[in-house]
């Protein structure tokens, strides 16, 4: 059995009905859309239907492939019995009640996995370092390009193909929001022309054996108004700070507050109206959390990111991001690109 | 108040709560992964975050705009009142816990913005029209390309490249796969070489104005073995009778039926292990379903492919796919690229 599914069966205080799919790959390294995972203390069973049995046979060693109808959740209510957990923030309210039809009795749980795969083991870092390097290539070439005159959507699609180029396996995302678009955190490219004299912020995603980079970097077309300048250089050293209070021990709150007490105590105020970051793994949100509400303490081999921002209505918006592996001591930051403010043509 | 939303408040027993994204994308035409919308009769309230709080007054005429906390059905659960329907598949066990802490009656309902988004109006067709025409310039382009010595997932990006070249907004998915891998109806392109005298299963999806195209065709590479040319006559045949059988009136399982029982009394029988199809448009699947225990009648406007296949352990796969538009009279096929089995090289 795998170590991870050992872990897992040493955390639980009854069998857990495991049914994310993300969790499965990472306790079993097989992927499917319709799946789900039986972990008791002394077996292991995985449940899919016809399209995907044979390759989870071939994927999984150690764990029982049971083929079930098209409908999981169905095929799988009957052979549970006793008390055994489910993942109560994944399940929907429909298919729990296909599974509380069934003999079991259920136990709401949350977070249970989502614990586990927030300490990364080396392997897990390296395929993330790796990510991030490509990540690092493909924003160096971006900033060599012509942003004036292309739209947003463009920009998103060049950077969509430079992260391939530059090996990402997938590319997950790319957001970019031009001058007064800039403000809204997380609008969708659109197709306003890059202007002159006006910030652009460009985030993006790639993947490396199926864990992701997340980067944000804002650029200047050129001159900006004294304004943008100086709330850029604010963000900045909201994120230097941020990043040193970044290590093992410190909660998502107090890493948080690093950051928003610099931009609340300015001309800036109220204008970074999101956490502080989250962590980063097989998905590209997850545990822990940097937020002023995050009562998670943060543990060597956790992998987060740091983006504070000022969205500044009808002007712009800045906002960095640094992915950061938490150690004992300082984080080892695995974004490289520049955080000077560049200037883009 | 938009046409849908009327529609809506005239289907309704109780209000609902509509919590999927995609279907608040189709009734408001705002688009935010946090987000809540409350239909009542003679009042809506689309309730989000501070991130998107702005970009939604900006975009929903007629629909009063409620900040809430971050985690919004903490936020609405506190101002419902009365019976209120949910949206039981949708929502999680856990989120259903926080409304059911508020002083509403709730009540599970499934599918009911679903059913609205199954009959597609003029206006969506053309999008789908569109995305479809596009998937066709790529096919066309992909064929005239070199298959045999790149990998499955070189192929994928390149055809996710055409796609892009040719208009698509958004490129959903791409999945190509080669030789024995065929067989698995569902892999992931891999670092597979693709070699002469083989299959290769290309499916793929792309976006116009959020509306999706769904389409899938299979190529050999050079000179096959007869098991597999008669396998694609044959899942041809098929394909081609049961497309004669989409029309309004007709049941899912009737027009699987048609494709099935070809399969099924040849020496292919029990290869073809998925449904015929389903409904496309916001979603890559969605209502209505051409499968065995598909009990959903076609509508006029329903739009919907017709996809059988032919899996070989160990030899390949083969899928054919189109897209097509029900009316009263025969579908309006969507996808135009040949059904031949062209030889690529």
């Amino acid at each position: 059995m795998s170590e991870r599914i050992n872990r897992l069966q040493e955390a639980l205080e009854e069998p857990l009905l495991v049914t994310d799919q993300v969790n499965i790959k990472y306790l079993t390294g097989f992927n499917s859309d319709n799946v789900a995972l039986l972990v008791e203390p002394e077996r292991v069973r995985l449940f899919t239907d016809f399209r995907y049995a044979e390759g989870a046979r071939g994927a999984v060693d150690d764990i029982e492939v049971v083929q079930t109808q098209r409908y999981v959740y169905a095929g799988v209510a009957p052979l549970l019995s006793g008390r055994v957990g489910f993942e109560a923030a994944v399940v929907s309210y429909a298919n729990y009640e296909v599974l509380r039809s069934g003999p079991a009795e259920l136990v709401p749980r949350s977070g249970v996995v989502e614990g586990l795969r927030a300490v990364k083991d080396e392997s897990e870092l390296d395929a993330i370092r790796k990510a991030a390097e490509i990540s690092d290539d493909a924003y160096e070439r971006l900033s060599r390009e012509l942003f004036i005159g292309r739209t947003e959507q463009e920009l998103a699609w060049r950077m969509e193909q430079l992260l391939h180029e530059c090996g990402g396996e997938t590319v997950l995302f790319v957001a970019v929001g031009s001058g007064p678009n800039g403000a809204f955190p997380h609008a969708d490219p659109g197709d306003r022309e890059v202007k002159a004299g006006e910030l652009v912020v460009v985030d993006s995603g790639t993947t490396v054996g199926g864990y992701t980079s997340d980067c944000t970097r804002t650029f200047a077309t050129g001159s900006l108004p004294d304004e943008l300048k100086q709330a850029y250089a604010l963000c900045l050293e909201a994120q230097e700070a941020a990043l040193e209070g970044v290590r093992a021990g410190a909660t998502g709150a107090a890493v948080d507050a690093i950051a928003r007490e610099r931009i609340e105590g300015s001309p800036f105020k109220g204008l970074f109206g999101h956490g502080l970051g989250h962590g980063v793994g097989l998905r590209i949100h997850e545990a822990p959390n940097l937020r002023p509400e995050s009562e998670d303490v943060l543990e060597p081999g956790n992998v987060v990111t740091v983006e504070p921002g000022i969205y500044m209505p009808g002007k712009g918006g800045i906002r960095i991001e640094d992915l950061v592996v938490v150690t004992k001591g300082d984080a080892e930051v695995l974004t490289h690109f520049s955080k000077d403010l560049i200037s883009v043509e």
